[in-house]
């Protein structure tokens, strides 16, 4: 096997074949996958839910995860924010010519580890290679699919006055952990990426309660934007307070030095849940129970009046708007 | 609004918002999609098939389509060719910093007619921009999911001894086609490219037969990788007759002055479609029919011996091994 990806393994023709058999295959495979067709085929009953995400972070490796694991992560999360039981994912690697074969077998086998830990299966990809300079070493596509059960109704547009805001955990861990190693800053701290697959968590959240109005993974945007969205959709207003917000140490210092709010950081493990209030202490119990959800806090309230905007209440006691992220301090981040 | 694509349009944040509401839902909407949750939800019941490709095709413009175009069409036809009704199609831009907005609106718009044109809505989408210099203008993956209809059996494992190999029309268009627009030798031909939805094509050929084995879309690789991979799957081997198998004029020169052979060069709107034999002249008569079939015709049969073998009577009468594609003439040809 070469050391390096050649063009010719995204040619379709007996290098990229080669790539699918001695690769791909081995670490991935499933009776939906093996056919190897054009298209995969499966029965499906009820409701699915669909999504895509493309990631590009640079590094693709990083403290807690790499490019191989994030794009297994977020798009298993994205069907979980829908309350769906993820089932089939679909891979597709945009590779720069010359990347390390070991990369990218490193690569396969963290989204091997992580399909499973979330109970997906890779049934259909997709390999491109790009001529040096091109692209960036590696730009990975999934696309999911997963079944809403029965009586599951979750959306943005579902947050009523009242509802009670959960956050699952600390935020910016994963910005700081790839921004840390980026800029060579990985002295500061041990911090990791919160890369984790969530949809065991809200799995056990649903079985406990049908009050669950709205769940969503605040990723690109951070927080502020994630609730900024929220409350648009539902036609609400949120108000959160400040001092309630999990924020690790080294997140809060390197935030601190590096001019940047922990509100707006990329999280790839989290998940804002907004819960109708007689449920609240019961779900936030169950969330405290789960590895991903041991940090889990109420952090605020919907309200009615100012639909669309975001408050908060500081440590200082005052109150402010938090807007929706403008420019972008961190590219790159997923 | 910004005349080029800047990193603040992938961020999550306002931009992005911005770019998702003033450009990609104005063309794209849908019920589908229009809630913009994290996944979008639709019901489902039988057998789906699902595929993904990405497209990296360089330039982004060219004679006769260009990468949004090409991107609706390489993920309708990869369903197409599990005799699926392509439904439901994810949308991920991964943008170079930069990009004229104007590029983006014409690919936006052409993702729009081509989506029409097949049937199938856009109901789920990411964007991530990249630093200059870190990607080549756009790429863009979809993934896409259809509908198998019941008693429909298509798979690239299923040709027996006997079948007829039919090919929907001329080879090669699409390949060279781009090269020419890259190399600057377009002045040599006003050759466009095929790229098309086949799926309406394939409606008709499933409406007249049960007997449709095999259907591929000889793209990357081109005709020749389609059919050595159809002949492994099936554990037979193929044999054509060079002489029938439809080449432009134009397509063979351009070949001839550039040393490409166009059995390996990629097409966008074609298909091979492996049949029984009594069913054979009933497919092709409807095929022809079709604008896409125009020039269909019969290139060959299924034999049982020299199993994963393809062999090609040559217009001189030889016959000779037809391998699959080894190397890259083609890079980034899709």
């Amino acid at each position: 096997m070469n050391d390096k990806i050649l063009l010719a393994h995204g040619s379709g023709g007996q290098l990229a074949h080669d790539l699918i058999r001695n690769s791909f295959l081995p670490a991935l495979d499933n009776p939906v996958l093996s056919p190897l067709d054009d298209s995969a085929t499966f029965e499906a009953d009820g409701k699915l839910a669909f999504t895509t995400d493309s990631y590009v972070v640079q590094p693709i490796f990083f403290p807690g995860g790499n490019i191989g694991k994030l794009s297994v992560c977020g798009t298993v999360n994205d069907l979980a924010m829908a309350g769906a039981v993820p089932r089939y994912l679909s891979l597709a690697f945009i590779i720069e010519e010359g990347l390390l074969t070991n990369d990218l077998e490193r690569v396969i086998n963290s989204i091997k580890e992580t399909a499973e830990a979330a109970g997906v299966n890779i049934v259909t990809g997709d390999t491109k290679v790009v001529d040096r300079g091109c692209a960036d070493k590696l730009f990975i596509n999934t696309a999911g699919i997963g079944i809403v059960p029965p009586g599951v109704n979750i959306s943005g547009h579902h947050a009523q006055p009242g509802d009670v805001i959960i956050l699952s955990g600390t935020i910016g861990d994963h910005g700081i952990a790839v921004l840390s190693q980026r800029e060579g800053l990985n002295f500061m701290t041990k911090l990791e990426s919160d890369c984790a697959p969530l949809n065991g968590l809200v799995a056990e959240m649903l079985g406990i309660s049908a009050g669950i109005r709205c769940l969503r993974d605040p990723t690109r945007g951070g927080l502020a934007s994630t609730l900024n969205e929220l409350a648009e959709q539902s036609g609400v207003s949120i108000s959160i307070e400040e001092a309630k917000i999990p924020v690790r140490e080294e997140v809060a210092g390197a935030c601190e030095m590096l001019g940047l709010d922990p509100l707006y950081v990329a999280n790839e493990g989290k998940l804002v849940a907004i819960v109708d209030r007689k449920d609240a202490e019961a779900i936030l119990e169950q969330m405290q129970k789960n590895e991903y959800g041991q940090n889990a806090a109420i952090i605020g309230e919907v309200r009615e009046k100012h639909r669309g905007r975001v408050t908060m209440k500081t440590s200082f006691g005052t109150s402010r708007i938090v807007d929706m992220l403008v420019g972008e301090p961190l590219p790159r981040i997923c």
